[in-house]
């Protein structure tokens, strides 16, 4: 049990039905035996990150970022914001990836979902997420890319995803997650 | 004076000494003649957007986003994190875009500056930015890019551009900017 | 007649039955009475970009950049190639931008179109087209995004656009490409 | 010999004294011991890419396609036309990536490189090749990024790669991609 991967896994809304919420909560349902998500809940009232103050970040970002290093691969799940990631999940990897030097994402593999009520599904969102990345020394799941579009269609009243297509997406997703952190691991 | 172009300044920092800050001053004074920059002040507090208190947002988004309205154009100052635009500025962008049908950015002209210590100089949070664009129908300057690399070799000690070449470009900027707003007005 | 907007509509396919194509010459038909569409077809075999011979281009390239300058505005009908802009299309985007002081894009209004068989439709491909005009300092319409998704399910045999909306859409966006190009023209 | 890891080396220009050619040179000098470069060299006359025709297509992708396959990595060193990769690079990129079924870029690792005459040095082209690999299922070294920014300065008139910072980061670069290499075939 103790060797089990260890998925952090993080959503960017705090909306309280979000349809992003309720895929990570699928998620850590669908998740191989092999590995098991825990669901990082992101706090609306982190204050924006200021550079005078990396060096004494907030305890929750001190207590976040300890999760994010225990964790043997992170799932990002985003919603898409005026065609990019939400501020607050950014604000969080701004805080993480600090002081220089002390970037907790640094050199894990990660996976990336995303649900919206259109038909681009997140798309925008997922591929700024991939460029940060490239500076956050994130190596990320290529394929398949789970964005859940038509959200509304997917999920019934109480959250639960009931597109077996979409299930199947987001267990491949796991499954190649948790692949790719073993291979990083050597 | 009543006539002068209203540009609201907005820097995407809120580090004492930040290059952005003061990018942001030395536009307001580099603005032609006929133009005028307020300076927007972003506040580390602003809780993270949240979707289900979009119809009461924050006294501050509702005051942002009446000067927001008010302005003729908009000028974004940006500094880069983990190649992208801070988290904090997102969130800002995030509430004034809200709820739907209200956002207050819709079809406003503006115009994007950065600075940073290397040589990349926000390059990677502008194109962030403009993507954003297209979905909040801001009808942006092309050219010049304002790219400030080596910042820590532009500005004295106490903030002040001392590069002429620089200053050149923000002028450039500006006057562009004014000549887009007007040409939008018709 | 004479005062007609002219239009000149490019699409990144050369592909036969290309849906893209098959948009292209229906917007040709839904353009508004007061402009019209002039149809360029991208030659295969159009060598790739050498700046040893930007000097002395290949003959199709000196009518194309004269049609592009005689324009009043571009429209372009890009297909999705690996999650960008088809090889050829930004071929000819090169050679047409060079040799230095001879962009022909320079200043042009433009509106962007694409259709695809998945459900991002071009999207991809569309934003890194945009990346590109702030370099080529062509403006172009940010509302509607024309992203016909599904595309096989949208003409019929004979290339025929059947879907209504797509057509509202495609409308719309020449509306708005005519009026950004009378409101830049003053 | 035989057990070295081999490199296909790609540069995106076909100009005569391309600092990006010169600096696939350099790539292939600077490479670790375990590890060879071959240098695929670019056909400007290579046609546009034509679906019709991708079942049968030009003798030269055959080629191109059997060499990226036998390769065990990918060097990509590409100029920046138009904030873009060049239309040609993509073209071939285009090729290569098709019939459906039949990438032959598929799994492989691979690492990025480019030079330019400006500050921004080929980062907008990388980022979007960085977008395409998502598409290709090639995974990419993050870091070094290897921006060869301000090129003439930094190589002589015999295309030697005269900056010492700048091999440094071409060898870091090659090590890392050899230990990716190495890492995903376990």
């Amino acid at each position: 049990m103790n060797d089990k991967i260890k998925i952090l896994g993080i959503a960017g809304s705090v909306r309280k039905e979000s349809f992003n919420r309720s895929a990570l909560k699928e998620a850590s349902k669908l998740v191989p035996e092999n590995a098991e998500i825990e669901i990082y809940e992101l706090d609306e009232n982190l204050p924006g990150f200021n550079q005078d103050k990396e060096q004494n970040p907030p305890a929750s970002i001190v207590e976040f970022k300890k999760k994010i290093k225990e964790a043997d691969a992170i799932l990002f799940v985003t919603p898409e914001y005026n065609y990019s990631v939400p501020g607050l999940l950014k604000n969080y990897i701004d805080w993480a990836s600090r002081p220089y030097g002390d970037n907790a994402f640094n050199g894990k593999p990660a996976a990336i979902m995303g649900a919206s009520i259109g038909n681009i599904a997140s798309a925008r969102a997922q591929y700024h997420l991939r460029q940060m990345f490239v500076f956050l020394d994130i190596t990320a799941v290529n394929q398949p890319e789970v964005m859940i579009g038509m959200a509304q269609d997917k999920f019934d009243n109480q959250g639960n995803l009931t597109d077996n297509d979409t299930k199947g997406f987001i267990s491949k997703l796991l499954v190649n997650l948790v692949k790719l952190t073993k291979t990083l691991k050597g």
